[in-house]
């Protein structure tokens, strides 16, 4: 399926690392759907993924940028000037999150506060100098959009989520406090969408993930939703047809934010074979 | 802005009255994006309505029913089938809401029951009712879509919004409902559009209306969602590319829900000029 | 544990059946907190439960009243005022909810109608009336307190609660709308209590209801709330201590709303010993 | 109004600095409640404050920390175990927030990123410190309670609010999946109170603050909430009469957060005499 609902517009995709990434995939869905890309990730995420093939595969260059650094940032928004030949960006993704606690096996209660710091800074801080520096800069087209992945543990605990879930609070914040500041200026609008867990490099790292999806997927009434589907559901996020909706954090979840006990999940607690 | 992102999809629109309606320009823009539909209302409505202007020009049989009633609701269904050739339909929108106690002027501390009970019966009620027969009698298809309109009283009050916020609570509860029953059958999502203040001919019966369309202006970082962008993202509901959102209401409405105060509402107070 | 924080405090407390019930429990401690009550609820229940024996424990006079109409309620009121020598009450409790289509086992997605609606008249808008009744003929003092019980199911869907959750949403959508005149005429503040799980009469009739404590119990870090800590919650709620708390819906819970997996559910689903 | 309800009880309330501190008021009210204080705040603030006077008035000492200095909370611990005779205490309030962003006047979209980072340090993940060392040195009793306090504006923007905003949503996640943890270990419970605007040093440092407070005023059907309100609740949260409630964030705004418009703001907005 494809409509070429961003024919003409341009964007910057951070994160990609491999195909399991939902911005790979997010990458893939928004060319299909005709825009042209710019990847960025760390440098060093760029040399130990496998970026590049993504990128010729969609034709877009790539462009590290450590997303905690201003000056980085700035030059990434340079590169692409020049990339798109002076103008402008139409649309911006957010997919970074990493945990030093979770990947030294700090459980919550026992929190390195350095550490909480570089998780908060990598994963929720960084989204507010992408979209500062872009504010500043004027980088974005009238109309732009600009969303941030997060996740439902923002909004309740899911203990081996750890201080990612703070980190994500934190984010949606930001998405909401600068989506009203640049809906004001340029009608740029700013959002998360929570997502289902995805069996992504990230998320299979913290503890008894597998098992954790089953759980979602039990809950969920559609099921656990595919990142194929989130990467449609993005593209349609930057296109034009949805540009009224801003400062929002949307649930792309198959229902599970709003199932209080599923008879799925009965079901499976009970041991028997539905 | 056409992507023909409903190809080949067959969908109801209840409410269609004339221009102003939010059913009408849903429609419009459904055809546009090259769906089929049926037009729906009530008999009266019809009858001193603009409606078979709208089914003209969308080429759209107009079938009058009357929500509150199931043989109603099933012979518009089963005139469907008819006109679709046996082929189930993919989406509906319910777009329909009357209070008589507004009309009456009774206020929200004086209501006539009888009134009351009429209001959340042809607002809300009416929504069970035309997912029950569907599901019962199966008339979607796989992955359809079901949107009915609603509005923020459902989560704070707006005092001349009168007796429809409870009435939009409750609508809002059915979304979430039988969105869960019927994502377990059918994969069929349903889900709610929080919508900014349009002029209809309902709410521009709300007293003090055209004041309280400023006042949201105001206070939403991008203006009112008009009904054309509301259109947009209707259709894109009833897309593909949001298979996985269901159970959810979504506010299409500029980024008022989630300010709390605007710069714009400030100088507005303090009689300022911009 | 009392600090007669209700002293000198009148109050009517609807929904007493027996030992089990919320009411009763929540009009023995209200008594024990020094205040004066009125117990009231449907004719034929007050015949076929245990009420009189509270009644005799509290000495409090016991005054039948549907609460569906409008002269019952009236006629309540005229009791209150003669029993408590013309003095205004202070609180009320709400604590009503019988559902037709639970009882004659008519799942979510084949309601009978007529059921549904005696529902929301029982459960939810006699709820209206009671606070109607009473601005009307002004019984309440100044910053008195009116609470009704909900449940979480008017948030999140729990299949076995059925119409319950349709009916619980509109109940909480009134007390925010009443909340809002009644804080403005008296200062009168109108609260809903979100409770955990309470294995009442009504609520032991839903199917699986005791395995479906067992998950509560699991997946609330304090576990469930018993009916005594309810007790005193709602006699705090009646208190000065709360004054200026209105139109807000409080999860008393142990946690449960807030918590998206527990570490014990993940133990009992894997059938592991903690 | 006293009804003695945190007799025996023992806490450590930070952020008192003057009679129009929040933290004062609380420390006054749990005193009368029969409550024994430790009264906390930076060593250089409570040199230039009046907290020796509300020590002398109260009957508790004062011991200089540094919420975000690990360090200093442990030394404050000891402190208390001693003052306490070993005994364990029963309530923390914290009520600390800085912003430098906005006492440097920078804009939410011209951050300073090292004074960011203090402000969330300062402001919210102090708050995580102060729950760690109370877990990990186990100095609270059974069923005690947490508070800190926060503000709306963590749900929906309020631009003067500036990154304070981010700093609350990040408490507000402390709050609650620290609460988890703590509820498991210790069944103590943690909460935060969002408080109407309050005019305390802190609040008037904000531009245009004195309007806003007459703007919230008129949203709120009760008015903004006195801090001498704020002050009984806040006990009540930490009295035995709110033992399941945790990992929430109550309203105590006099109706503000469920108010979308109210006619006492049309009236100012129309100019009107009431």
């Amino acid at each position: 399926m494809t409509s070429k609902i961003l024919k003409g517009k341009k964007g910057i995709i951070f994160g990609a690392l491999n195909e399991q990434s939902i911005a790979w995939q997010v990458a893939l869905k928004c060319r299909q759907e005709g825009a042209d890309i710019v990847l960025s990730n760390l440098p060093i995420a760029i040399r130990f993924s496998d970026t590049e093939k993504l990128a010729a595969d969609i034709q877009a260059p790539v462009f590290g940028a450590d997303l905690t650094k201003i000056e980085d940032i700035e030059k990434l928004y340079a590169f692409c000037s020049r990339h798109f030949k002076k103008k402008k960006i139409d649309f911006i993704l957010h997919s970074v999150a990493n945990s030093l606690n979770i990947r030294k096996k700090h459980p919550y209660t026992e929190l390195n506060y350095e550490y909480y710091q570089k998780t908060l800074d990598v994963s929720a801080v960084s989204f507010h100098k992408v979209l500062q520096v872009a504010y500043q800069k004027d980088v974005l087209n009238e109309w732009g959009s600009v969303v941030a992945m997060t996740y439902i543990a923002a909004q309740r605990i899911f203990p081996e989520y750890n201080e990612m879930s703070d980190a994500k609070a934190l984010l949606e914040a930001i998405a909401r406090n600068f989506g009203y500041h640049y809906a004001i200026r340029r009608n740029v609008r700013v959002n998360t969408i929570s997502q289902s867990p995805v069996a992504t490099r990230a998320g299979t790292g913290i503890n008894g993930f597998m098992e954790f999806m089953d759980y979602a997927d039990h809950m969920s009434p559609l099921g656990n939703a595919p990142v194929a589907d989130l990467a449609s559901f993005c593209a349609m996020l930057f296109s034009d047809y949805t540009r009224y909706i801003t400062m929002q954090n949307i649930f792309h979840d198959g229902g599970f934010s709003a199932t209080g006990l599923s008879e799925k999940l009965i079901h499976e607690m009970r041991g028997e074979i539905k």
